[in-house]
Parts: C-alpha cells; sequence; structure tokens
C-alpha cells in the first residue's frame, strides 16, 4: 500500500468505500494559511455524488470534519487530518460481490495481493477514496490562489464527440455552468444526451479531461526523475479509471517536425516568452512560465447493469448481474479531482523550489528581464 | 534537483553531457545477484550513438567500469557505482550555446531555476544522462529474468508511419534486426528512409514506442498512489522528450462502451485469466498476471541543423544555427531506455511485495487455483 | 513539520493536546493481521494519565475507534485510521499560555518558526501526541509477537535512584506490578515516594527507561545510515523529553579496553552466540541474534507548579505561574512508548529485510549452523 | 542497504574499504554555490589516516575528484559526484579474515545479512566509508558558513580521562593543535600518552566527542518525529563504533529537578535568550538560537593487535590474530566525521525549513523582537 503522495506537502488518505469514514492528513501544509472552510466545502460538492441524473444517486452530503492542525481559523503547521464521515453506507447486502470478481474492477487483485479484501462497494479501490484528494487540493487551492496561480479542468471528450478547440478560445468558466462541465455549452447538451443513452441502456462510456494551469513562475519541476510533467502524469495515473496522459502537443506531437514543434523564444514586455507553446509550459521537466496543459484520459467504468461473465472466489463462472447506483460516465465528476491532484502536485515543487532559492549565494541579476 | 528513483531498488544519477562520465549509484540492489558484465555492455550497446547513420554520430564506446557493490563476481548488498567516462566530450567551443537559449531546450529552464547551466552540450538536461539508467535497468533486467518476467519494447510510430498491429501478432525479435528496431521490417525500411530523409533536411521526427511486460505475477503496485501504471507512467514521463503515454485501451479506450471494454474473467489449467486486455495488465492499480503493455510518445527532438530564432541571455534576439550532431528520431534509441526504466519500475515492486507477503498470517489457500 | 515515521509500516500522527482528537494513519499495514482490539487498548491504558497519584489527573478515557483499514477482524493492507476523542479538553482558559512562553518548553520556538501556535495544553507539542504512537505500536507488537520477538521497557532510574542490575538479574515482569514501572519493588517504592515528594514541592525530576528486545532474527538493520541503533536512537530521541541514547556498553563503554569490550563469539547448540553483549545484540548496525537492549534519559518535565520568570509575547518580562496538571516525573508512562516506538522501528526493519532476501539467488547453504 | 542519507540535501555513499573507490553523490546542493576545493581537501585531511603514529598508518593521499555537478568553479543545482580513489589496497592477503568473523566487527552480520561479504579490510562496513560523509559534509560547510553557522567538535574523553569542563570556558580552535584533538593541551598530552600506550599493547580504547553548533537561527527541526536533536541523534549513531548521544543536559540532567533545570527567557538586546542552556539549544525539536551542543561516545575500536577466541565460517573454533594497521582510539579521526554528519543535519533543516516559510500568509510581525 502507498496511500501518501507529495514530498513537502504531504498527504496521507484513508478510508473504505462502506467503511466509517473516508479522510487525509496532511503534513507539510505552511502554517498561517487562512483556512476556507466554505471554499473546500464547495469543492467537494463539485465531486459529489447526486449531482445531476447522469452521476450515481448515491446518497452523500460530503460535509468535511476538521480534525486538527486548524487553530483560531488558520492552519499551524502541523498534520491536518479532515474526515468525511460515510452517510450512505448501504452496507446491508453485499454477499454477491463477496463472492464474485466483477469484471475489470480490482476484486481480483485485491484479493490476489492482500488475501482478504473489503468488497463493501469496492473497499478501498473505490473512486470514494478521492474525496479525501479534492479536500487537501483544495486547500492546495487556496495557497496556489494567493501565488497567483490558477487551475481550471473540463471535459473535452465524452465517447466519440470531441471538443476540438484549444483551450486558448473557450471560455472555461462556463464549463461549470453545466453537468457535463464542458465549456461549449451546445456540445455539452449533445454530451449529457448521450451519456444518459449509455445510462438507460445499463453502460458506460469513457472521456477526456483537460487541464490548464496559469500563472506558475519559471522553475518548478525537479529533473531528471521529478520532471513537472512526469510528476503530474503519475498524480493523473493514479486516479481511478484512467488509462491516458499527455500533455503540451501530446500523442499528436510525434507526427511534428522539430522545425514545426519547436517553441521559439521572443521578448515582451521584458519578459521571456515562446511564439508556439507545444510544450505545455514545460522544458526540461521545468516550468517556463507559460500555461500549462495536458490531457487525462479515462475508460467507462467498470460498473455497468448488465449481465457479464465472470469466476466467483472459487475459481467457477458465474453471472455477475449489474444492481445498484453507478457513474455512466466518470469524467463530469472527474474535473475538480483533476484539478486538485494537479494542485497538490504544484504547491509541492512550489515549496520544493523555494527550500533551494535565495540562499544569498547569487550575485548576478535575476534572469527574467 | 531529484535525480534519485525507486523506493527499494533505489538509483541515483549522476553527470553531465560533456562532463568527466556518467554515472549511477543503485542502493538497495539484493546481495548474490551473478553480476553478467557482458550483458550490461549489450544494453548499453544498444543505446550507444553511431549505431547507424539515423542516430548521432557522437563517438562514445559507452564501455562500463564498476566502482563499488560486486564482488567475486556478485551483488553484495552494498551500493554499486557504475561510471561511463565521457570520451567525445569536444568542449572546446560553446560559446554559442553559452550565450543562446536554444528553442525547445532547456537553456532558459535551467537558467532561470538554477542560475547557472553547465551549457556545454546541454549538460544535465542531454538525454545522454540515459546511459546511467540503462545501466541500471540491465542489472534490474538480470534480476527479472530470472523470475520469469521480460520487458521487450519496440517502435510502432515514427512520424506518420504508424504500425497498425497489435503486438500479440509480432514477432518482436525481429526489432533488433533493423536500425529503427520496428518489429516490421518492411515498415521499418520505410520508417528509416523517412527518418534519413529528415535528417538530411537538418529536421527532426517524433515517434512511439510501444512496450510489452511478460510474466510478472499478480499483485504488483501499491494503491493508491503508486499504482503500478501511475509508476510506469512517471518513468516514461521522465524520459527526455517524452509527451504522453497511456497503457491498455488507453486514448482509444475513451469511445468504448463499458460493455466493450470491460475484461471478463475466465479459468485456463487453474490459472485465472481475462477474455480481452484492455486493463493492460493493471487492475485498480494492481497486476492481473495478464500481459502489460503500454505507450510513450516522443516529440521531435529540439536539436534541428535550421536557423532558428531566439533570444540571447540577455534578451536580444539572435540566430540559433544549427550545427553539430543530432539524432534526427529519437525512438530507435530510445527502446533500451524505456525497457531499463520498465525494469526498474517492475523490480521495485516486486521487492516492496515481496516486504508484506508471507508473514505468517495467511490461513487461508493461495488464490491462484 | 513531519508527522510521518516509516519507511514500510509508515505511521502519520496528528492532533493536539486540546483539539478534537488525536490519531494515527497506519499505512504499510501487512494484510491479514487479526486486529486485537483488546491488545491495543490494554496498551493505551498503560499510558493513560491518572493511573496513580504520580501521574498527571487529567481524565481521559483514551478510547480508540477504527476508522479505516480493518474488515471482519482482520487488517486488509489498505491505511488504518486510528482516533482517539480528546474527552477533557479543558480548553476554557489559557489566556495566560496564550500570551507567554513558559520555560523550557516549546511555546517559543512553535510561535518563531510558525508564525502561530495552538497553546491550548502545549498543542502539537504535547506528549499527548504519544497516545498515536502507543496505538500504532501495539498493532506494530501484535506482528512481532507472532515472529516470537517481544519488547520490555522498565525504569531503571528517576533522579538519582538507580537501579545498579543488569536486566538479566531481573524478573521483568514485575515492573508492571507497581506504579513506576520499576522491576525492584523495593526500589519501586522508593522511587515512587521520591517522585511524590517532588509532586508536592510542585517541582519535577527525570528518570531513565531501560529497553530490551528479545528474539529478534539475525540481519536487521540497514547500513550505513539506517543502522539499527541509529534509527531506534532517532525514534526514542523523538519522545518529548528524551536527552539522551546509549545501547550496549553505551557511555560507560569508552572506558573500556577494546580487549575487554569485544565480544568474542562461539557456537551453542548450532547457534552462533558471543561470550558477552557488549554489542548490545548490534555489530555493524545489524543485529546479531542476542538480545539488544538500550537506555533513555528523560528530562525533569517542564511544567511545574513553581514560579519561573520568563517573557510574554511582547518580550516584557512575566511571571508564569504554575498550575493545572502535570506528571512530576515522566518515565512511569513513557515505559510504554518506549516500547512501542521500538515496536515500530523493529518491524519496519523486518518487512525492509524480507523485501530483498531470499529471491531464488543464494546458492550456499543458511549460514546459522 | 540504505546508503542515503537527507531529505533534501541527500547524499548517497558507496565503495569498500579495499575496493576501487570511495564516493558521494550529493543531490539537492544548492546551485551557485563557490565550491572551495582547498576547504573540502583540508577537511578531508583532517580524517585522513597516518597522522601521527596514534591513528591507523594506511597509506592514503585521500585526494577527490569531481565527477560532476561543478561548473566554472560553482555547483549548478545538478548532482555533484565527487570520488576518492583508494590507493593502499593491500588487497593480497585476506584469506585469514575471508574464513573467520573476527569479534565485535561486522563480519558475521554482513554474512548472515548478505549471504556474501566484501572481507577485505572490513569492506563496506570499514570506517573508510566516512571519507564520503566527510567530503560531502565539507560542502554543507562551506553552505552554513555563509549563513553564519559554525560547527565545532573536539574530543573530550578518552578512555576514563575526562575533560571536565564546559565548552563555554574552552578555546576550542586549540583542539585543531595537537593530534588528540582536546582543546585542553596539557590534558591532550596526557591522552596521547594514554592513547600511546594502549597501541603498544595491541589494544585499544573509546572516547567522547562534543559538539557545539553556533549561529544557528530560531526554528530549525521538524516536529513530531523529525526533531533536530533526534536527527542529530540519528546522523552521529549512524558512524561506526558509536554507542551513544546527548545532548543539552543529557543523562546528567535525569538527576536535576525541573525548577533546577528550566531554562529560563529573558531579551537582551532585543534578542530572546536563556538564562541557562540546559536545553541544549533546542526546545520542542526546534532550535532557539542558542549553541546546540551534544556529545557522542565511542567504543575502543574492534580490531585489536591480540589473540582473541571465535568462529569461523564453518562454526569452528578459530584464533584471530591482529595483524594489519588499526587507530588505537578512533576519536581524534572522528572528530571530522561528527561535525561533517553535523553539518549535514543541519543544511538540510535549513532547507527544509526555507521550504514552508515566508510565504507571503504571514500578516503579523515578525516575532524576534
Amino acid at each position: 500500500m502507498s496511500s501518501t503522495y507529495g514530498k513537502l506537502f504531504k498527504i496521507s488518505t484513508f478510508g473504505e468505500s462502506h467503511g466509517l469514514a473516508v479522510g487525509v492528513v496532511i503534513d507539510g501544509c505552511p502554517a498561517g494559511i487562512p483556512f476556507d472552510t466554505n471554499f473546500i466545502q464547495s469543492e467537494l460538492d463539485r465531486r459529489k455524488p447526486g449531482q445531476s441524473r447522469i452521476t450515481t444517486q448515491r446518497k452523500e452530503a460530503d460535509e468535511f470534519q476538521v480534525v486538527s492542525g486548524v487553530f483560531e481559523g488558520k492552519t499551524t503547521g502541523t498534520p491536518i487530518a479532515l474526515l468525511v464521515w460515510n452517510g450512505d453506507q448501504r452496507s446491508k447486502d453485499y454477499s454477491h460481490i463477496a463472492q464474485q470478481y466483477r469484471p475489470s474492477h480490482a476484486d481480483y487483485t485485491y484479493q490476489a495481493k492482500y488475501g482478504i479484501r473489503d468488497y463493501r462497494g469496492g473497499g478501498r479501490s473505490s473512486a470514494r477514496e478521492t474525496v479525501a484528494r479534492v479536500a487537501a487540493g483544495a486547500l492546495a487551492k487556496l495557497i496556489l490562489k494567493n501565488l497567483g496561480i490558477e487551475i481550471k479542468a473540463y471535459v473535452s471528450q465524452v465517447g466519440k464527440l470531441k471538443l476540438d478547440k484549444p483551450y486558448q478560445v473557450l471560455n472555461l468558466a462556463l464549463a461549470e455552468e453545466n453537468a457535463v462541465r464542458c465549456p461549449d455549452p451546445a456540445l455539452a447538451q449533445v454530451m449529457f444526451d448521450y451519456i444518459d443513452e449509455a445510462r438507460k441502456k445499463g453502460d458506460s462510456i469513457g472521456g477526456v479531461v483537460d487541464c490548464v494551469i496559469t500563472g506558475t513562475p519559471v522553475g518548478l519541476g525537479e529533473p531528471v526523475f521529478d520532471k513537472l510533467h512526469a510528476e503530474l502524469g503519475k498524480a493523473m495515473l493514479s486516479i481511478n479509471a484512467v488509462k491516458g496522459f499527455e500533455y503540451g502537443s501530446g500523442f499528436a506531437g510525434v507526427e511534428m517536425y522539430g522545425s514545426e514543434h519547436n517553441d521559439e523564444f521572443y521578448i515582451e514586455n521584458g519578459h521571456v516568452k515562446t511564439k508556439t507553446n507545444h510544450s505545455g509550459g514545460i522544458q526540461g521537466g521545468i516550468s517556463n512560465g507559460a500555461d500549462i496543459y495536458f490531457r487525462t484520459a479515462f475508460k467507462p467504468v467498470a460498473t455497468i447493469m448488465q449481465d457479464q461473465e465472470s469466476l466467483d472466489v472459487n475459481g467457477d463462472k458465474v453471472i455477475v448481474s449489474g444492481k445498484g447506483r453507478h457513474d455512466p460516465c466518470v469524467v463530469p465528476r472527474a474535473v475538480p479531482i483533476v484539478e486538485a491532484m494537479a494542485a497538490l502536485v504544484v504547491v509541492d515543487f512550489y515549496l520544493r523550489n523555494r527550500a533551494s532559492q535565495g540562499l544569498g549565494f547569487e550575485t548576478e541579476e535575476k534572469l527574467d528581464f
């Protein structure tokens, strides 16, 4: 198990889908941050189930409790423990899951690795764990906002429906105004219907979440292994149902020539800029001050309301019959999770960068003109 | 800086492109491994410059020296330091790079982050650092081979030229028989010509490397953050010029319905198998015993033999004129690097898995039938 | 802040003295451990305040709640979160501490480091945090017990009163039968009176806790930095009020000649033994199978019921007048804390050791005859 | 194995006593530090064998080579690899050690843990490894010197001969003027003769090294586990032959009452001070700006020139007869090692502290008046 993430701004999450609670301990949060409870709750609300008919109907208030680390409205530099108690546990009848391996779920691998599993609602492998990430990420966002760094994710693809416009021409604020979280309102409606249709068939469908980070200073990222995009990639790939990650030109960049792909430098108002941004704001693993953008692919969620062949724990053939509640498409609720993980990555690199700079050895002027 | 990778099988790389040497310290290698010098050297040879006219003509023997940790032909459990001395340093004239920021290189970001940079051949940001990874990865491969785990990478795309066949129908051994490392000999020739043409134009082109891992036991990977694919993703994204990573169905899986995408379980000769493998051998972040496969996208390398606009260190406009040696397409030499990083990831998870299993508490029979 | 400890069996503690709760998340506990609630509670009871009149009279039931990671009575391999809710918070009136720096407390350093502090009862710097360590340590003990490893600590000194007998001639079980936790009943009574006298004077006094670990296999400890005794030392020094640590011959060994101090090997029933054990069971940082023993020095606790000169937060002179509840001597309650930290160290090394052994490369017979 | 130390200023040491070289990779050194080769060499010279007749007569120039991370006389922020090639390897005849377990050496435990050992001169367990620590520590000292932090160690005890004066009344500079490194010249001569007598008898004797750190800012140390003194303790205990560690009042503080031991605060020239310093400059695990001082106990080294009973690798009784070269008392050469490890601890905490401070949330004035 490794439920700890981050080097300086370190989080440890815990909790099972149908256990008592899901929670997080944040160790390494700087002191003195005004702890904006409303903002953190609003982020949890964006991830909450039951937001529309295309999300799971599980009932959860997802209100969080602060157990430690905050005093008189500010962080104290000590570990911050946050708890979200599970309301709708419905743990009455899991005998069917207890004995079966649901296809493309983690039932089999958990059983094989640990010899035991909390089968109630997927236990630890459930995406309910991401409540803890969103809570911690909200705190990270509060710090970044103060530094002028903003993170905005949105849905750019559902099944075969693609938003074929670069983020620069979109009004990203519109994403929060529809249930799909796609910033193109017309396409959002088409996507909604598409997801709803999948839902009615008891099926599920995949999607892509794009994310843009603006306002980062030059210098975030720690080569050679902890390159900024490498850590962003790990963070995204650690989210349930993620199958791929690309940043900047990504997989499409493969088809370009170097002479097309290279981002030439120029100067604007005394700041170093690039004419294009195929680099996605990251060069050599270090932020160059341009917008950082990346895309994360989510598979169709494994829970479907259809019969599937599988095995039981004795190795006998069984029919897994879909019942219960599920998200027919995970990307609308994944948007705040992507943002939260991005915020955790960026704040950690920000702190790491501070550690080694400005020690008083610099004799030359600052680089940025 | 973070030049350390791995939790139990931990490597620390060091060295600049045109410094004295590039090297690695491996801390945590189990004792008693027969240290197969020839095999390690053969892996370095696969990465070596100058293998054909479509790779850089830099002259390097890339022979390695064992400084510590090996005694009487075996690893001793103590840190293993390996050095590759740089032969062809050619550090005579770098005055042009010293004063310029080459487009899409790390010159600017290193300068901004550190206030100083070893500009000779890109210094630490050069892919020459991967010599150290290949050396360490070769040792990891030796351990894995003994466990029946094999890792095989190959080139599946160069520019727009795609190998549109699944790995299962390919003879992957053929990849090593041509300069491109594509297992389809006919396509390999087309790709070669394509790269050579780019070379003649002084340009570069991107590519994709696919990788297949066979023979992994069930249970590798540590949820929730150190999922097996998340760590593989980070490892690949940490390689120079990488822009994207996907595993199993990847980005294409987004367009599938759950009912198509789910991998149904069945039993074969007492082993749990899946009918399809969209999961890429990983479920819930843990290997399920099926083949693991993933794809890594490489951009066209930034060094081109053409004039480009840029800035010098004073912020004045300059023309960066290409000279020197370069790889017009990085993927042929990236194949052993991808394999090396994959080996480092897998061996680390293998050791982590061993730590917590078989402590004597198991009362039930083994899971695999 | 760094409230995380351990490499594979990793704990994160949280909580302030007078906050809602104190707790711990254990990440990396192997699966399948029978979770013995009664035993864990009994360990917490040994640390609990109010056990006799020579311990603080704070009223705390110190009952713990399992939030995650345990299912059907066993650990599942997922993070185990344990909470102890604070009952007797008495946070009504801390205005005096809020404005003052109590001598030899952490008020000043916390304020200087973090710019803010939870002054209620010392906040995070209170030894109440060790509740979390004892809970986690109890789980570690359960694992070790199954491996035949036992850890036993006891009080060997209070002020100038010393138990001048080696542990081998003592019946350590007697330690739990008196309030001081000294295994010599007569001396225990003298120590009790001595502490009680200090208490009546509103003063405090220091002490020493000895600890013996039996049944460890040969091979625990990871040179060169994570030597077994180095990690034990760090663990002990991280406990509140600790001022020194020594193992084996310790500071007294300085005065011996090598010819006296060296532990000669001999063989007994096919096992390698040493005639003496000045090494304290550890050679080169690795356990040699003999008993491990070490001593930990605790200062007189800083809270006393007497007037002391000090400064307030404005830098003005103040009289800090003792009030409230305190432990006149910390060692009786420190005994289970020392054991808990020792258990956490040993279980972590045990898991680390397993990771790298038995990979199938061994060709020679086992070493132990 | 764990040959990596430090969280942000991280070192990885490697090399065996009679292998090709001993070295270190420093990952995380800030950029721009003027790399003072002479100073680093002078520190290595203080540790070098053969300084007088009371140190081992092994012949080593101990000159170091910079392999990476330094450019144009400054650190670049990339990993710094330093090598010290072993000159006097004398590996001709080790057949006697190869087959025997020397008493109180690490021969047996290494063999048992790893199943193999480089027996030449103790291999990895030899204190020759500390060359690497002194080199890295010298770089750390360069950084600290620039911050006004100085570290000074000296010998305070050899066998039963004790320097019974507090450091405040000593002229610590005198320590470097005699072979024992005791700042009391008269006592140093007595100690010298005492060690020399032990040497003539083919025996060895223990000693204590005291260390004082001046000029540290308030705020270094990371509670609750990485308390400043806990990390100093671990660092010291990781040095070969160390048996104990105490800071401030240490073991003697046990016998004091709280009313004597507490350090009352007062103000002097606008700075917070304490009237006494039993705390050793550390309160709650955090530096309070006063001098930090601690003591480290070294056992008599295990190598003696006398016959001892032991076992060979087959479990048969043998006589281990002393031959070769040894240090009759390790403390004179341990002085620079203690300083180096202290420097590594302090610089790491300094960087960690910087990471989380001054983020712009502070609204109140600075604490120090």
